[in-house]
Protein backbone atom coordinates (compact mmCIF):
# COMPACT_ATOMS: atom_id res chain seq x y z
CA UNK A 1 0.00 0.00 0.00
CA UNK A 2 1.46 3.30 -1.10
CA UNK A 3 0.71 6.62 0.64
CA UNK A 4 2.87 9.22 -0.60
CA UNK A 5 0.81 12.13 -2.47
CA UNK A 6 2.36 13.69 -5.59
CA UNK A 7 2.01 17.45 -6.02
CA UNK A 8 0.75 17.86 -9.20
CA UNK A 9 -0.06 21.70 -9.06
CA UNK A 10 0.44 24.37 -6.18
CA UNK A 11 -1.48 27.56 -6.19
CA UNK A 12 -0.25 30.37 -3.35
CA UNK A 13 -3.09 32.19 -2.21
CA UNK A 14 -1.76 34.24 -0.03
CA UNK A 15 1.30 35.52 1.69
CA UNK A 16 1.37 36.82 4.89
CA UNK A 17 4.19 38.02 7.41
CA UNK A 18 2.83 34.87 9.55
CA UNK A 19 1.76 32.29 7.24
CA UNK A 20 1.84 31.06 3.41
CA UNK A 21 -1.66 29.71 2.33
CA UNK A 22 -1.92 27.26 -0.91
CA UNK A 23 -3.91 24.77 -2.45
CA UNK A 24 -2.02 21.61 -3.92
CA UNK A 25 -3.65 19.58 -6.82
CA UNK A 26 -2.35 16.09 -5.41
CA UNK A 27 -1.95 12.75 -7.23
CA UNK A 28 -3.69 10.08 -4.67
CA UNK A 29 -1.47 6.76 -4.01
CA UNK A 30 -3.03 3.23 -5.49
CA UNK A 31 -4.79 4.89 -8.36
CA UNK A 32 -7.41 6.24 -6.21
CA UNK A 33 -7.27 9.83 -8.37
CA UNK A 34 -6.63 12.86 -7.64
CA UNK A 35 -7.94 15.64 -4.49
CA UNK A 36 -7.14 19.12 -3.67
CA UNK A 37 -5.51 20.19 -0.44
CA UNK A 38 -5.46 23.57 1.47
CA UNK A 39 -2.29 24.08 3.06
CA UNK A 40 -0.52 26.79 5.83
CA UNK A 41 2.89 27.01 5.54
CA UNK A 42 4.39 28.55 8.99
CA UNK A 43 8.01 29.45 10.01
CA UNK A 44 7.61 27.52 13.35
CA UNK A 45 7.77 28.51 17.17
CA UNK A 46 8.97 27.67 20.54
CA UNK A 47 7.37 27.25 23.63
CA UNK A 48 8.96 27.53 27.30
CA UNK A 49 7.80 25.58 30.03
CA UNK A 50 9.37 27.86 32.28
CA UNK A 51 9.82 26.64 36.53
CA UNK A 52 10.71 28.89 39.39
CA UNK A 53 12.86 27.44 42.11
CA UNK A 54 9.32 27.25 44.01
CA UNK A 55 8.03 24.97 41.61
CA UNK A 56 5.55 27.70 40.35
CA UNK A 57 4.61 27.49 36.43
CA UNK A 58 4.84 30.52 34.46
CA UNK A 59 1.42 31.86 32.31
CA UNK A 60 1.45 34.23 30.53
CA UNK A 61 -2.24 36.12 30.22
CA UNK A 62 -2.62 37.75 26.78
CA UNK A 63 -5.74 38.29 24.19
CA UNK A 64 -5.93 36.08 21.25
CA UNK A 65 -7.97 37.62 18.31
CA UNK A 66 -8.11 34.29 16.39
CA UNK A 67 -10.53 33.23 19.21
CA UNK A 68 -11.43 36.56 20.67
CA UNK A 69 -10.85 35.62 23.95
CA UNK A 70 -8.42 35.93 27.01
CA UNK A 71 -6.33 33.04 27.09
CA UNK A 72 -3.73 32.01 29.17
CA UNK A 73 -0.29 29.79 27.80
CA UNK A 74 2.92 28.90 28.55
CA UNK A 75 5.42 31.89 26.87
CA UNK A 76 5.78 31.11 23.37
CA UNK A 77 7.09 32.76 19.98
CA UNK A 78 7.46 33.00 16.62
CA UNK A 79 11.07 31.76 14.61
CA UNK A 80 11.87 34.49 13.22
CA UNK A 81 14.44 35.47 10.06
CA UNK A 82 17.69 33.83 10.61
CA UNK A 83 16.77 31.75 14.04
CA UNK A 84 15.70 28.45 12.09
CA UNK A 85 19.01 27.22 13.23
CA UNK A 86 18.70 28.12 16.82
CA UNK A 87 15.88 27.68 17.97
CA UNK A 88 17.12 27.52 21.77
CA UNK A 89 18.26 31.48 21.20
CA UNK A 90 14.60 32.02 20.15
CA UNK A 91 12.91 29.97 23.41
CA UNK A 92 15.75 32.66 25.49
CA UNK A 93 14.49 35.26 23.92
CA UNK A 94 10.89 34.81 23.77
CA UNK A 95 10.98 34.23 27.83
CA UNK A 96 13.26 37.28 28.78
CA UNK A 97 10.69 39.47 26.63
CA UNK A 98 8.19 38.05 28.04
CA UNK A 99 8.62 37.49 31.38
CA UNK A 100 11.83 38.78 32.28
CA UNK A 101 13.49 35.99 33.29
CA UNK A 102 16.38 33.80 31.82
CA UNK A 103 17.29 30.58 32.85
CA UNK A 104 18.81 27.15 31.86
CA UNK A 105 16.92 25.36 29.18
CA UNK A 106 16.50 22.09 27.38
CA UNK A 107 14.75 20.83 24.63
CA UNK A 108 11.27 18.34 25.75
CA UNK A 109 10.06 17.57 22.26
CA UNK A 110 8.70 19.00 19.18
CA UNK A 111 5.54 18.73 17.61
CA UNK A 112 3.15 19.58 14.48
CA UNK A 113 0.35 22.08 16.20
CA UNK A 114 -2.16 21.07 13.52
CA UNK A 115 -1.33 18.51 11.56
CA UNK A 116 -3.91 17.89 9.01
CA UNK A 117 -3.51 21.05 7.38
CA UNK A 118 -0.48 23.24 8.87
CA UNK A 119 2.85 22.53 8.79
CA UNK A 120 3.45 25.05 12.20
CA UNK A 121 6.56 23.01 14.43
CA UNK A 122 6.78 24.17 17.90
CA UNK A 123 9.59 23.23 19.67
CA UNK A 124 8.77 22.95 23.26
CA UNK A 125 11.48 23.68 25.91
CA UNK A 126 12.10 23.42 29.84
CA UNK A 127 13.02 26.40 31.56
CA UNK A 128 14.73 25.89 35.35
CA UNK A 129 17.54 27.85 37.37
CA UNK A 130 15.38 30.85 36.46
CA UNK A 131 17.04 34.23 37.14
CA UNK A 132 15.34 38.32 36.84
CA UNK A 133 17.16 39.37 33.94
CA UNK A 134 18.13 42.97 35.81
CA UNK A 135 17.18 45.05 32.00
CA UNK A 136 15.17 42.67 30.06
CA UNK A 137 14.48 43.13 26.42
CA UNK A 138 11.29 44.87 26.00
CA UNK A 139 7.80 42.91 24.82
CA UNK A 140 6.79 43.32 21.31
CA UNK A 141 4.93 46.72 20.81
CA UNK A 142 1.68 45.13 19.97
CA UNK A 143 1.53 42.24 22.57
CA UNK A 144 0.12 43.23 25.89
CA UNK A 145 1.23 40.17 28.43
CA UNK A 146 0.22 40.10 32.41
CA UNK A 147 2.25 37.27 33.72
CA UNK A 148 1.64 34.78 36.49
CA UNK A 149 3.12 32.17 38.63
CA UNK A 150 0.96 29.49 39.11
CA UNK A 151 0.85 25.77 41.13
CA UNK A 152 0.02 23.09 38.92
CA UNK A 153 -2.74 22.97 40.70
CA UNK A 154 -3.88 26.31 40.31
CA UNK A 155 -3.07 25.16 36.26
CA UNK A 156 -5.26 22.54 36.84
CA UNK A 157 -8.21 24.39 37.77
CA UNK A 158 -8.04 27.18 34.42
CA UNK A 159 -7.94 23.95 32.43
CA UNK A 160 -11.11 22.87 34.24
CA UNK A 161 -12.91 26.83 33.60
CA UNK A 162 -11.57 26.74 29.78
CA UNK A 163 -9.26 30.20 30.75
CA UNK A 164 -6.43 27.53 29.32
CA UNK A 165 -7.58 26.36 26.24
CA UNK A 166 -4.41 25.84 23.90
CA UNK A 167 -2.71 22.76 22.67
CA UNK A 168 0.54 23.47 23.86
CA UNK A 169 0.21 24.94 27.25
CA UNK A 170 -2.08 21.35 28.08
CA UNK A 171 0.89 18.88 26.53
CA UNK A 172 3.42 21.31 28.63
CA UNK A 173 1.47 21.26 32.05
CA UNK A 174 1.13 17.18 31.99
CA UNK A 175 4.62 16.81 30.84
CA UNK A 176 5.32 18.92 34.03
CA UNK A 177 2.51 16.58 35.73
CA UNK A 178 4.12 13.51 34.37
CA UNK A 179 7.52 14.50 34.57
CA UNK A 180 8.03 16.02 38.15
CA UNK A 181 4.22 14.19 39.45
CA UNK A 182 3.11 17.36 40.48
CA UNK A 183 5.68 18.15 43.17
CA UNK B 1 -4.62 46.89 32.19
CA UNK B 2 -7.17 46.24 28.86
CA UNK B 3 -6.65 43.02 27.08
CA UNK B 4 -9.01 43.13 23.83
CA UNK B 5 -8.18 43.81 20.56
CA UNK B 6 -10.88 45.80 18.73
CA UNK B 7 -11.27 44.63 15.03
CA UNK B 8 -11.55 47.82 13.00
CA UNK B 9 -11.60 46.09 9.13
CA UNK B 10 -12.12 42.43 8.41
CA UNK B 11 -10.52 41.36 4.89
CA UNK B 12 -11.22 37.38 3.49
CA UNK B 13 -8.15 36.68 1.52
CA UNK B 14 -9.06 33.01 0.98
CA UNK B 15 -12.46 30.89 1.39
CA UNK B 16 -11.84 27.23 0.99
CA UNK B 17 -13.16 23.55 2.03
CA UNK B 18 -11.43 23.35 5.17
CA UNK B 19 -10.90 26.92 6.62
CA UNK B 20 -11.44 30.56 5.56
CA UNK B 21 -7.82 33.06 5.78
CA UNK B 22 -8.95 36.94 7.10
CA UNK B 23 -6.65 39.94 7.52
CA UNK B 24 -7.93 41.71 10.61
CA UNK B 25 -6.90 45.26 11.02
CA UNK B 26 -7.16 45.96 14.52
CA UNK B 27 -6.70 48.93 17.48
CA UNK B 28 -4.54 47.61 20.18
CA UNK B 29 -5.85 48.32 23.83
CA UNK B 30 -4.19 51.34 26.35
CA UNK B 31 -3.59 53.54 23.46
CA UNK B 32 -1.12 51.48 21.54
CA UNK B 33 -2.16 51.96 18.32
CA UNK B 34 -3.03 49.34 15.54
CA UNK B 35 -1.98 46.19 14.35
CA UNK B 36 -2.99 43.60 11.73
CA UNK B 37 -4.15 39.87 12.33
CA UNK B 38 -3.61 37.05 10.30
CA UNK B 39 -6.44 34.57 10.98
CA UNK B 40 -7.35 31.21 10.31
CA UNK B 41 -11.27 29.88 10.79
CA UNK B 42 -11.49 26.72 11.01
CA UNK B 43 -14.88 24.63 11.97
CA UNK B 44 -13.36 22.30 14.41
CA UNK B 45 -12.66 18.37 14.87
CA UNK B 46 -12.73 15.73 16.80
CA UNK B 47 -10.22 12.94 17.61
CA UNK B 48 -10.53 9.79 19.78
CA UNK B 49 -8.17 8.47 21.71
CA UNK B 50 -9.60 4.80 21.74
CA UNK B 51 -8.42 2.03 23.84
CA UNK B 52 -9.40 -1.56 23.37
CA UNK B 53 -9.97 -4.30 25.79
CA UNK B 54 -6.68 -5.23 25.91
CA UNK B 55 -5.57 -1.71 26.68
CA UNK B 56 -4.24 -1.02 23.30
CA UNK B 57 -4.15 2.02 21.93
CA UNK B 58 -5.55 2.71 18.32
CA UNK B 59 -2.97 4.35 16.18
CA UNK B 60 -3.58 5.35 12.15
CA UNK B 61 -0.89 5.96 9.87
CA UNK B 62 -1.50 8.48 7.37
CA UNK B 63 -0.10 10.85 4.66
CA UNK B 64 0.46 14.41 5.60
CA UNK B 65 0.97 16.76 3.05
CA UNK B 66 1.42 19.77 4.74
CA UNK B 67 4.22 18.08 5.94
CA UNK B 68 4.67 15.85 2.76
CA UNK B 69 5.36 12.54 5.34
CA UNK B 70 4.02 9.70 6.67
CA UNK B 71 2.08 10.51 10.24
CA UNK B 72 0.77 8.12 13.38
CA UNK B 73 -1.94 9.54 14.73
CA UNK B 74 -5.02 8.85 16.88
CA UNK B 75 -8.26 9.31 14.78
CA UNK B 76 -9.86 12.25 13.70
CA UNK B 77 -11.60 14.43 11.73
CA UNK B 78 -13.38 17.99 10.91
CA UNK B 79 -16.83 18.28 11.81
CA UNK B 80 -18.79 18.34 8.97
CA UNK B 81 -22.11 20.68 8.29
CA UNK B 82 -24.87 20.18 10.91
CA UNK B 83 -22.59 18.17 13.15
CA UNK B 84 -21.95 21.51 15.39
CA UNK B 85 -24.32 20.31 18.05
CA UNK B 86 -23.17 16.43 18.06
CA UNK B 87 -19.21 16.32 18.13
CA UNK B 88 -19.77 12.97 20.00
CA UNK B 89 -21.21 11.84 16.82
CA UNK B 90 -18.84 13.03 14.58
CA UNK B 91 -16.04 11.20 16.66
CA UNK B 92 -18.24 7.64 16.85
CA UNK B 93 -18.45 8.27 12.95
CA UNK B 94 -14.47 9.44 12.47
CA UNK B 95 -13.92 6.03 14.73
CA UNK B 96 -16.29 3.33 12.99
CA UNK B 97 -14.89 4.91 9.36
CA UNK B 98 -11.20 5.14 9.87
CA UNK B 99 -11.06 1.99 12.53
CA UNK B 100 -13.94 -0.14 12.22
CA UNK B 101 -14.54 -0.35 15.68
CA UNK B 102 -17.62 1.62 17.74
CA UNK B 103 -17.51 2.12 21.62
CA UNK B 104 -18.63 3.84 24.67
CA UNK B 105 -17.41 7.99 24.18
CA UNK B 106 -16.82 9.95 26.80
CA UNK B 107 -15.60 13.87 26.37
CA UNK B 108 -11.40 14.05 27.91
CA UNK B 109 -11.10 18.26 27.06
CA UNK B 110 -11.26 20.54 24.17
CA UNK B 111 -8.39 22.91 23.26
CA UNK B 112 -7.32 25.16 20.32
CA UNK B 113 -4.76 23.94 18.25
CA UNK B 114 -2.85 26.85 16.87
CA UNK B 115 -3.97 29.40 18.84
CA UNK B 116 -1.69 31.78 17.65
CA UNK B 117 -3.44 32.33 14.61
CA UNK B 118 -6.23 30.18 14.07
CA UNK B 119 -9.43 28.97 15.53
CA UNK B 120 -9.63 25.37 15.20
CA UNK B 121 -10.75 23.63 18.42
CA UNK B 122 -10.42 19.74 19.06
CA UNK B 123 -12.49 17.71 21.26
CA UNK B 124 -10.65 14.91 22.76
CA UNK B 125 -13.17 11.93 23.48
CA UNK B 126 -11.83 8.67 25.16
CA UNK B 127 -13.48 5.43 23.61
CA UNK B 128 -13.65 2.20 25.40
CA UNK B 129 -15.57 -1.24 25.03
CA UNK B 130 -14.60 -1.49 21.49
CA UNK B 131 -16.14 -3.64 19.66
CA UNK B 132 -15.66 -4.48 16.06
CA UNK B 133 -18.51 -3.25 13.44
CA UNK B 134 -20.07 -5.65 11.23
CA UNK B 135 -20.30 -3.49 8.10
CA UNK B 136 -18.50 -0.33 9.10
CA UNK B 137 -18.93 3.07 7.31
CA UNK B 138 -16.37 3.38 4.72
CA UNK B 139 -13.36 5.09 4.69
CA UNK B 140 -13.20 8.85 2.94
CA UNK B 141 -12.11 7.91 -0.65
CA UNK B 142 -9.34 10.44 -0.86
CA UNK B 143 -7.93 8.87 2.60
CA UNK B 144 -4.87 5.57 2.69
CA UNK B 145 -5.09 4.60 6.64
CA UNK B 146 -3.20 1.58 7.87
CA UNK B 147 -4.43 0.83 11.64
CA UNK B 148 -2.40 -0.47 14.13
CA UNK B 149 -3.05 -1.39 17.64
CA UNK B 150 -0.14 -0.31 20.03
CA UNK B 151 1.07 -0.59 23.72
CA UNK B 152 1.70 2.97 25.54
CA UNK B 153 5.37 1.74 25.34
CA UNK B 154 5.56 1.40 21.63
CA UNK B 155 3.75 4.92 21.24
CA UNK B 156 6.33 6.05 23.31
CA UNK B 157 9.04 4.78 20.98
CA UNK B 158 7.56 6.70 17.80
CA UNK B 159 7.48 10.06 19.56
CA UNK B 160 11.31 8.91 20.28
CA UNK B 161 11.38 8.63 16.72
CA UNK B 162 9.58 11.19 15.25
CA UNK B 163 7.30 9.03 13.68
CA UNK B 164 4.24 10.10 16.41
CA UNK B 165 5.40 14.25 15.88
CA UNK B 166 1.26 15.41 16.28
CA UNK B 167 0.33 17.29 19.09
CA UNK B 168 -2.75 15.97 19.67
CA UNK B 169 -1.79 12.24 19.65
CA UNK B 170 0.99 13.18 22.15
CA UNK B 171 -1.81 14.95 24.27
CA UNK B 172 -3.87 12.11 24.27
CA UNK B 173 -1.17 9.89 24.97
CA UNK B 174 0.11 11.81 28.29
CA UNK B 175 -3.46 11.48 29.41
CA UNK B 176 -3.48 8.02 29.10
CA UNK B 177 -0.09 8.33 30.71
CA UNK B 178 -1.46 10.07 33.38
CA UNK B 179 -5.38 8.12 33.96
CA UNK B 180 -4.26 4.94 33.62
CA UNK B 181 -0.26 4.97 34.31
CA UNK B 182 0.84 3.22 31.34
CA UNK B 183 -1.27 0.23 32.59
Amino acid sequence: MDFEEKTLKRDIVFEGHIFTVAVDDVELPNNLGQAKRELIFHKGAVAVLAVTPENKIIIVKQYRKAIEKISYEIPAGKLEIGENGSEQEAASRELEEETGYSGKLEQIYEFYTAIGFCNEKIKLYLATDLVKVPNPRPQDDDEVLEIFELTLDDCLKLIETGDICDAKTIMALQYYALTFGGK
